[in-house]
């Protein structure tokens, strides 16, 4: 059965492009592409005619950082595959990319299975992984060679959370020295989480308790002296760098200066430092517990390096790093301890409508953000042009986007599984009316025409940054 | 009369996609992009059908910086629009940005209408302007805003050539606050022309009179210096700045330290600067004259920080400077006196060859290629997408190139009027097959199949990356 | 006649000693130094006794930047060598360096010879010159050399002033590179004239004319740029460079990279930037003429930068560039017209008063105090040993320093020939009780025992930072 | 008894001063110093008069970094407090700061005593301690503020040698923040040797047992890296840091970034770095061993920043490290597997003749070889003016030295207790020939007129360089 559909008269936008064209797809993927009303154009027949007039149409969002279903600090993020992805399509995405944990003295491959088992079946959208090392011994070296083959190329390590996640130096420079030889990437939580566990306890010993303080012992040095070190590791090993969730100035500074040095260094930030910062941390009533993620939200004076790092490709990559536990039951397990509070913000669903906000408001032009929000992780992460973009051959994973249409992000409207948003109230300009994902709607003129299922496991090849 | 062409087959690649597929041009634009082998792709039918099967299919390149009939030192550069524009349709350019000269006492209408009469009715492939401002006054500013509404949207100026072409750091300033007004973009010749000069009087005086006394008196610390002024200068005004033809690593660098600061900075490199070093300028029996232009050839350790700013976007395009003087009888004006050797080099033909044997070293990605020798030139002067991309809508320049082929750079086969070449006896891999400008062929299985006056004048919006 | 003078029990500080001891001056030298209270103290014999018991005991202020008499816009600077080097010695410095100044179309010597006859049988307090060149030629190149000779080894050149004392880019070369062979150093202001001038002209039709546009005008990046440029002037030219008072937070910076490169490269700030700010150009009722330097006075946050720079030695002099004019009848030239405000401030007898109260204030330590103002400046500018230590052989210029001394600055009080006070009203702590210039009290417990005359001409050897 | 010393007609160099001068010691001080040839030179009197014509009259060198009976991989350095100190003598040394080790498990005080024990009666010349801290807890913190009370004031911890020495950064962030409170200054080994133990691990399994792989795995990164990790953590701890044996131009770097951003950080090279270099790591026949020490011996290139660092204040302090170990029975533990080399090397005896050696070959002035060897680490570790300067009531350590008396090193002549030279053959310019310990001679006309217990223990105020 091969259903043809036809978007017309949209503005297509990709991270090079806006032209006014037509798009067909056939097959799950983009068919063709043609000049709005030239003969071409209506020489493209199809059983289906979306009109876009108006409209951008743009590549379904690739988000390369989500954790469905996480376990942290006792609980589970609140959303499951399935709801997840719900929300994603909600918000313009079409594609995930999760990770996968291992645990201490378990295998790459079991933590693998356990994920796969979790979303397969269950995804609104298509997803593929990335794995969490948190035991480097001989054993995962050889399983990282086989989760590259299989599609999984990317690695994240902590230089946080000492006792759970946390890799020293060595082991952090063991993977790399792998990733160098196998074509794997290493994305790195870069925090001194040593340092900062002192900090936290000097602080809890103080009484300092409340949410706000998560926020002033992650020091931006912190994060800084975890990405310079990270990097120069990287160096020593010969090998590439992601540095996810980028949130400080000085952090920045380290990635610019050491692409100054012509390293092969990329870095993502996330809605949340760009959109948010330590005053929503200071929020009273416990509220701020709901902002409560890591790298912590800064003050507001750091989002002018970020959006500066967007600007001229110092960062690469807008993620969520969703991961949302609800304020009743799981927040509120840090009540009297800011330490017990689940890491993590929900924003799968709010990423491509808050950096469309950035294009009105001027920050960023419209190529960069189909470039930050599609392309940008989709060739990072080895899904493009699968992914990521509006060409022949490429996945059918296209949003028609209302650049008009105001709205106004709340709990009360959101798709997500968590009982708050962390842009409660905000208003933004832009919205997504329709999703394609392969060819098929997901969301319909915001109808929610998808089902669990639909979404399927995508292998990936390894990043395309390194020519 | 509408004659469709489809080019089947090839490897289709933009600044942001690499795709197989079919290319439908229509009334000199590119109608549709279908996926090959597809339905889709079957039903896009044409007159006239072109196999570009195992080649690429890429845009015509554009070069923004060229200086056809160029006055300097007392001669003309050899190429004339016609012969010009002929060698890079040769060389798979299919647009150019020439410049037209102010004079000292004259206004900028009087020097863009002598280009115009010059260029109209010569011109193999489509051309625009560049406006070289030589005398900043009150008239000229005014001049300036006219000349934006015009499509003239960029202004040179020199921190060279005392006497001639040079602006002192009050004309730069007033003319970058014209620019920030009137949305212009200031390209800077960025060398200490006053120091230099003297530097050349002191290196005559001492009987230094061989080319390569060129190179050693054009200090790359003097590029560095008027780089960094012209941008502090900017800073002021707040304008935005491009900087031509940049060659030392330390000007690369005070790039780099602007835009790690966030400033609307950009630069041009070009291929000789990445290809040629002193030691060219060395060889014996004044065959250094060849190389002769300024900024000059580097040692060759200053190479390794351009291609660092071509992949990490601190330099975002890459033009010829072509300015031909024949050896004979040009170059030799200054025999016995190396600063009366005409400034410039041929290449207008070489650059999209050159770059591609970059693609081959792998020293850049092919999607990079096309960026800073299609994509990036247009978007950064005002030409995009109607040139630089293929898209639908977008100008059918399209280029099939073998990739695969090899060649042999040589003053006996090149199609530049001046009678030698810098890459002589230099053996590249890539070349251009086929060439179409505006869906109509200028080469054909490389054979010429173009005409004067098939080019058209473009006027240009302004910069496309400042939002 | 030898009149010895023994000063016991204070504390002797040095820019590398602090020790409790008594100093025997004799013939107008330190002739020993010895521990307080110990036989070898005893021993030492004199005439006169003075007691310094809870005193400072410091070398005598070397103040390397003063412009006695200077004519500036129509006026000349209010105190004469006379009443200048009284105050300088009220104030605890016992040696000012004075730029003598070459006019335009005139030799070195002239303008030298002019300086010296000025100063002659005037001064209460030792004297030296360094030379301004304005008019670079062969004749000067050749007379510089000469001068070096004499003991004028300094040349102060000016990026600023055009049509006044600037020199073109090609005019300093030259300079530098004479400068580099003959030994001497040049000392350069560093703003961009060229550029500053487009300012005040736009500022002034705009109809500012108020003192606090002096400050908008003449901006930090401007200052930065003309730093910048004259450390790779002096790159090229591989000579020293010293900057004279350094004002801006960016220009810190360039001076910073150029050191931590290993450049030749020093600096001077001044009391006036590390005490005063844009608030007091802002001061109402044309007040803030008061304040109208060059380069002028910045906002407040840029005074941190300065004391980091004095702290690790990016800075190492603080000169006054005292050229005070009144407030009536010379300052209010620029009423209506801040361009006609002559430039300058009073400072020479507040220097050892203000760097004083930074010991106080925890900003540096004592014997960093001595160094800035004594022996930094001695060595910089070849006076060292004879000035700026308290060491057996050294000239008796010693001042007996009360840490502990309340006052209040004052044009009522103080002893520079002009109408007002840059510090009105400002509180310190510490003072100047007694001032010897070789071994003669020019001060004596607060009373003036000087007479014009007793200060000589002191020719001076090279830099001696520069092994 | 107060025998009385005068040392006549000799150049009296300080870390500010040069003049000549007659020194009279009494009681062990500095009693007076006088002009040559003056009447007050001719009324000091004493029971002895020393010539120093044509010679420099130095104080004493401190040398900040010795390790005595060391023990190290299962042996100890083979000087012993006796040997060592005598050696130390003979070289111009008069005092050192040695280092007193905690073992983990036990107490500061444990250790400290243990260290009293081995020095007290046997050393030649005064002493101090630094305390190496390799357990950081509730008590050892505690510990630190009595060790500052009583005089030990600064604590060395290390980055690397984990299981031995190693700290985390949690550790050290603790001492850190103690140190803030306590006016201690925290001394660190930057490399990381955690990443280090990887490639130990790594080298050894393919073979590399050569000792010039301790030069390769050791990478000058991972020095660069520690501190820059230092030193952040020094910043979140409000400390000021002081960091060893620095040897990589990219760590000097980044003590420049710190300095020039205003930081308290300080940085200490040794002669072995500006001297030697990798070449000697791969001397055959495993005679690398003998210049196997921590941080390692880097390429020759790194030196230029070593030298650049100490001429601009980057760097304070050259030390010895110190830390000796026979070629026969100790280096030779490690024949086939260089990790097993004992690290260090002998120069106690060296250090003094060769930064003089610097001064003869134009690196650096007189003034700063005093100041970095003498004056320097007597202020950066609370012994000034006691100790590092020759001024009235200092202790009477000082050194005759030939600035003109050739000689060359050798393990044959040398007086440290190992059986080889790290500099045999060399040949310097300069020679000490008289040294005196407060007013003692314990060398006289190069002669040893010392004896072991003539030192004695010398507690120490907090650094001198934080105001």
């Amino acid at each position: 059965m091969s259903t043809r559909t036809v978007i017309r008269g949209g503005l297509v936008i990709t991270a090079s492009d806006e032209v006014h064209a037509d798009v067909l797809m056939q097959d799950g993927r983009i068919a063709a592409i043609a000049a709005s009303n030239t003969p071409a154009a209506e020489a493209l027949s199809a059983e289906r005619t979306v009109d876009a007039t108006g409209k951008y149409v743009i590549p379904g969002g690739v988000d390369a950082h989500t954790h469905m279903e996480m376990p942290f600090g006792g609980t589970f993020a609140s959303d499951t595959f399935e709801t997840g992805t719900r929300a994603a399509a909600w918000g313009g995405t079409t594609t995930i990319v999760d990770f996968a944990v291992q645990s201490v003295g378990h295998g790459l491959r079991e933590g693998l299975d356990a994920w796969h088992a979790k979303a397969e079946g269950n995804c609104a959208i298509d997803y593929a992984f990335h794995m969490i090392v948190s035991d480097v011994n001989e054993e995962t070296l050889k399983e990282m060679d086989l989760l590259v083959e299989e599609g999984v190329t990317s690695f994240k390590q902590f230089m946080a959370y000492p006792g759970v996640f946390y890799s020293d130096d060595g082991q952090i420079l063991r993977a790399m020295q792998r990733a160098a030889d196998n074509g794997g990437l290493i994305m790195m939580h870069a925090e001194n989480g040593i340092a900062i566990d002192v900090l936290v306890e000097q602080a809890l010993a103080r009484g300092e308790t409340d949410p706000r303080f998560h926020g002033e012992v992650r020091k931006a040095l912190l994060e800084a002296e975890a990405t310079h070190r990270a990097i120069r590791l990287a160096q020593v090993a010969g090998a590439p760098l992601y540095v996810v969730h980028v949130s400080a100035t000085e952090a920045v500074a380290e990635l610019a200066r050491a692409r100054d040095d012509g390293l092969p260094v990329f870095g993502e930030t996330c809605p949340q430092y760009l959109f948010l910062s330590t005053d929503n941390l200071a929020e009273p009533d416990f509220e701020g517990a709901k902002y409560v993620c890591s790298t912590p939200l800064r003050p507001k004076e750091h989002q002018a390096a970020l959006w500066r790092g967007l600007r001229t490709n110092d960062l690469q990559v807008v993620s969520t790093d969703h991961c949302p536990f609800c304020f009743s039951g799981q927040k509120e397990l840090g009540r009297g301890d800011f330490s017990k509070i689940p890491n993590g913000l929900p924003g799968v669903e709010n990423r491509m409508d808050l950096l469309h906000q950035a294009v009105v408001d001027g920050r960023i032009s419209r190529r960069r953000w189909i470039e930050i929000a599609c392309a940008g992780p989709a060739r990072m992460f080895g899904l493009y042009p699968k992914k990521g973009t509006i060409a022949p051959g490429a996945d059918a994973d296209v949003v028609i986007y209302d650049p008009h249409a105001e709205q106004v992000m709340s709990a009360d409207t959101h798709h997500m599984n968590v009982d708050y948003s962390a842009y409660e109230g905000k208003r933004v300009t832009g919205r997504v009316e329709t999703v394609f994902s392969r060819g098929v709607p997901v969301v319909t003129d915001r109808e929610y025409t998808g089902h669990a299922g639909h979404g399927v496991y995508t292998p990936r090849s390894t990043c395309q940054y390194l020519n």
